[in-house]
């Protein structure tokens, strides 16, 4: 059969250019990997369809994580920000997490630059409609110009374009995000080659002209004073920050919204698919919190070089009419213009439990997935799948174990695991409620976490790896100096009875004293005369964090020890569950399907009780012993 | 019926977001009316799909008369120019021709930032499907999502989009420019209400990335030394300008394209529309010109901070595969990889002798059009035709005669009345050799030609108008000035023998020295002792020109004199030429079709003869007699 012509031989082929496709083909092609990277538009390259923002609780540390692995969202939004926060500063630092307002067309043009400027890359236009496999692996890609891209591997990456539909109220047409053009042809093939494709939906709020919205009414959300950068290879960064605006719906917008909702496309019933849980549209939110009399909203700007305003909290699939009224319901929007109406979108993903840990298929060889074409939802998360699946592609055609974060080394570990081990039924987001172990993996931490693993991989550069070993000795050096440090009674008095803190009766160690919740580095420091000069502000920040909850810490350290008990018991992917005697069913077919790679993953599974993880723990013994019997 | 719902009352509609609706937006906004600019993604607007660069022969006259206008494109290219040449320099000044190539991404951002700053001014995301008329008058437009906008003109400058559809040898596909929607609703209502659609086609070259050619083999075409700048309100821009490059296709390219003619999909007979003829494929070009063994191709980057590069003179329709194997046999191609592929598109446009000068349909009131949706192609040419198409809309409001340039008064002129007069069976270009009084239509004199019109109009502002009075003053004092000094032979004759001029016996005005085509300002420093030390380049340039062509030019006034006689004597829209006896059928047929506003447009359509003239003019001679009689 002629499927088209040869179009020439890659390594790797990624499908997308999303933050998924990005990464990946980032990640493979830095790896010396020869790869290409097919878009249905160069102008689309990691667009920011949604919120213009990256990070946010949750989001900013997986940025952090994707940054220590030599991934680039953290260096991109470094370079195309206008706002900086650092959120929840009032809590603790495991849930602090940084959060920057991008422009979205900087954002888009220095991503391509960098990826038009990465060697073993090249990125062109055009659309996958057909993978080519034998004997059960991938074998390369054709395009709808009949090119046929032969590859060792290929990352689908696919966003929300597979079969896209967008929905506005009654009206519905083929759209992939952002009036681009939909892939219709791709998931079809997809299902003949045994893919269990399921249909998500997402949706985006309207974009409301700036000079149309009266901000005297609304409360202002400024920047940080001192920008804190995503990338550990930035140290500072000055910018005119802008602001952002907040602002509530009304008693009118729910009535409004109430009156129409019967047309809302979600509501009537056109869309059979799924939306984000903690993404509601404003609908959703109206109808599920109805005795909350008012939602907040936040206003954002698009860029620098626009008036287009993001409206924050009001996804929606109402009718075009209605959120033209609904829009003019909330306060300081009484005369708003929309530029962009808010819609809702459909599309084919695909059930992520058909994946391995590596994020490769279980059923095609050498076919990886990321993004929001595995279930979840986010640009950050799709960023932190796509490195992964690049990572683990070179790796399978260099003949090395994958590379899986499990989920006490990283917040990407978990995000992974839960969708590959528990698969989700909604677009899934990353919360940082989602990570048990989340006192140890800080987004402070994530380069002292991950810059070694990076560095093995071979993605994190010399320059960056020298600047963590440098920051590395710098905390140990200063560890040690802290507890060998002490301060007598005369001295740390004075300063302690100033803050109020207990005054001590003996000498005691600089360590000791910042373990005191009311005392920084900023309260010793006139009695704190050896504090090296160059000792970085992160480091400084590091070690009182780490001083400060050591004992909680410690706690997790040790809850880490018993999961790796399990996660190290490992499962072979051989093992076919039916035959072991005393699991149930149910637990059965589960981990037949999942085919966890460990007894940890097994435990995680729906459906697989306590009882089947002894089961399983007392056959395992038994093989054991039998080989050491042999 | 329930057409949708009332979205807003505006003066006027504007659908597409293109450079003519770009510069009808701005101009209908700008002088008092209330306009809402519609598009199918505020992402496209103002883009560039096809060659990065604004101006050349032809088409620069075209921006410097827009800009004395009041338009914007030549202020937009001032912001976002990479490199600048003044073409045709080695010949006369009337074929002088400014050239910049474009940052694509800036011009489109900084033609958005200035359509969202205009008062009065709502530009919005919609496609329009259909139109609202009533008693032959449009009343507003209806959009796919509901909306009705009701207005008192509409302006259509759909571009490429309506019904567009894309060519790669067998593959084609429903799709706009650049891999956008295309708006599949439009044409059908339009053909409804009566107007005569036609099918028009173009084309754009590959995208290369820039390390894979071998700019060793090829020779660079650098920009100007001094930046020319497009816009009158710019007296200096300084770039480091880009450079371009000149390259050659080869004997193997007329033969990889001779083996796979028939795959192309103009010649297939896929497409049975009509493409430019000055700017034809590369297929065409060999075809056409078979005897030729090479065809040039500039090699042009499409902004700073990206690696694609544009390959102009390469324009196809033949298939990917084909274009991968004729772009290697370019000169310094041979590793070349394609970024996008080359493609055809064909679109819906208007039969534009459907048109009044003023641009407004002749069966439907009110209802402007502008661009390539009449037929004609490239930016500049829809430019002109938009703001055209704006000033005649707003003075429809105003209930004031259309404003219309004579082919004697602006390219813009002969641009239109080539339009509406002798319609156009192919997209139409403008060049120089298409004005008959090109001596006269200088790019260098567009402002001293438009700029009082502009002012009067309402498009000049006060700053522009100033300026351009002061410039015109310093022209007329200098040309005074330089008729009343006078030299000596003892003086001007050491100056004249260094440059090889005849010497002088008595006095000469310096007026008539610099009439030597060897004698410029520059060699008449030393004895003009008085030359105005405020006396502007511009103004000086302007001084040299019109006294070294004063001959000519006088006898091109002459020629324009004579023509402004038959464009004198008008025509009532009234007239039944059905009644007129004398006439030929053909003529009798063309008039009543055409409508033609005087007797000058009557003698340049097609098929009335000068003995047809004859009886016009003996039919309005008669008319003024009988109504002396009275």
């Amino acid at each position: 059969m002629d499927i088209g012509y040869n179009a020439g031989n890659y390594d790797i082929v990624v499908v997308g250019a999303g933050h998924a496709g990005c990464e990946a083909a980032l990640a493979a092609s830095r790896m010396g990997y020869k790869t290409l990277m097919l878009t249905l538009t160069l102008d689309a390259i990691a667009i920011l369809p949604c919120n213009p923002s990256i990070g946010g609780t949750g989001k900013g540390h997986l940025v952090r994580e994707i940054d220590a692995l030599g991934g680039e969202m953290g260096k991109n939004i470094d370079k195309a920000f206008i706002q900086s926060k650092m959120l929840n500063t009032a809590k603790g630092p495991a849930v602090h997490s940084l959060r920057a307002q991008a422009d979205k067309i900087k954002y888009h043009i220095e991503m391509k630059k960098t990826l038009e400027n990465q060697n073993n890359l090249l990125i062109k236009q055009g659309e996958v409609i057909d993978l080519i496999t034998r004997e059960d692996k991938v074998q390369g890609i054709v395009t709808r110009t009949g090119a046929v891209y032969y590859s060792k591997a290929v990352i689908l990456a696919t966003g929300v374009y597979l079969k896209g539909r967008v929905y506005l109220g009654e009206v519905n047409y083929e759209s992939g995000p952002n009036g681009l053009f939909p892939a219709n042809y791709l998931s079809e093939k997809l299902k003949e080659l045994g893919c269990n494709m399921r249909r998500f939906k997402t949706g985006t709020p309207a974009r409301i002209h700036k000079d149309t919205i009266d901000f005297s009414k609304m409360s202002i959300h400024a920047g940080d004073e001192e920008v804190i950068p995503f990338s550990f290879l930035n140290d500072e960064l000055k910018i005119d920050q802008q602001p952002c605006w907040l602002t509530r719906t009304t008693a009118e917008t729910q009535k409004v919204i109430k009156e129409n909702i019967n047309r809302s496309a979600m509501y009537r019933g056109d869309m059979e698919s799924v939306g984000p849980r903690y993404c509601p549209s404003i609908e959703d939110k109206i109808v599920r919190f109805h005795e909350k009399p008012s939602h907040q909203l936040f206003i954002e700007p698009e860029g620098l070089d626009t008036k287009e305003m993001y409206l924050q909290g009001m996804s929606t699939s109402l009718p075009e009419e209605v959120q033209e009224a609904m829009i003019k319901t909330v306060i300081g929007l009484e005369n708003a213009k929309i530029m962009r109406p808010a819609y809702a979108i459909e599309y084919d993903c695909i059930d992520p439990t058909q994946l391995k840990p590596s994020l490769e298929t279980k059923h095609i060889n050498n076919l990886f997935c990321a993004g929001q074409f595995n279930g979840s939802s986010g640009y950050e998360e799709a960023a932190a799948q796509g490195l992964m699946a690049a990572i683990n592609a070179v790796r399978k055609l260099q003949e090395k174990e994958p590379f899986v974060l499990d989920r006490s080394e990283a917040y990407i570990g978990v995000l992974i695991d839960d969708l590959v081990t528990k698969g989700t039924n909604e677009p899934y987001r990353m919360m940082t409620s989602r990570a048990e172990y989340r006192l140890v993996l800080r987004q402070d931490n994530a380069d002292l976490r991950l810059t070694t693993k990076g560095y093995e991989i071979g993605l994190v550069t010399e320059e960056r790896y020298n600047k963590y070993l440098n920051k590395k000795q710098q905390i140990e050096k200063e560890m040690e100096r802290l507890k060998k440090t002490t301060v007598s009674p005369e001295k740390a008095n004075p300063i302690l009875e100033e803050i109020d803190s207990t005054p001590i009766k003996t000498g005691i160690a600089l360590y000791d004293l910042l373990k005191r919740p009311e005392v920084s580095y900023k309260e010793i420091l006139a009695i704190d005369e050896n504090k090296p000069k160059d000792l970085s502000k992160d480091a400084e920040k590091q070690c009182e964090i780490v001083i400060k909850y050591e004992g909680y810490i410690d706690k997790q350290l040790k809850q880490i020890d018993q999961f790796k008990k399990l996660e190290k018991k490992k499962l072979s992917e051989e093992i076919n569950y039916s035959d072991i005697e005393g699991l149930r069913l149910e637990a059965r077919q589960k981990l037949n399907s999942i085919k966890p790679l460990s007894v940890g993953q097994a435990s995680r599974i729906s459906g697989v009780s306590p009882a089947d993880i002894s089961v399983l723990l007392i056959y395992l013994e038994q093989k054991r012993r039998k080989k050491g019997g042999q």
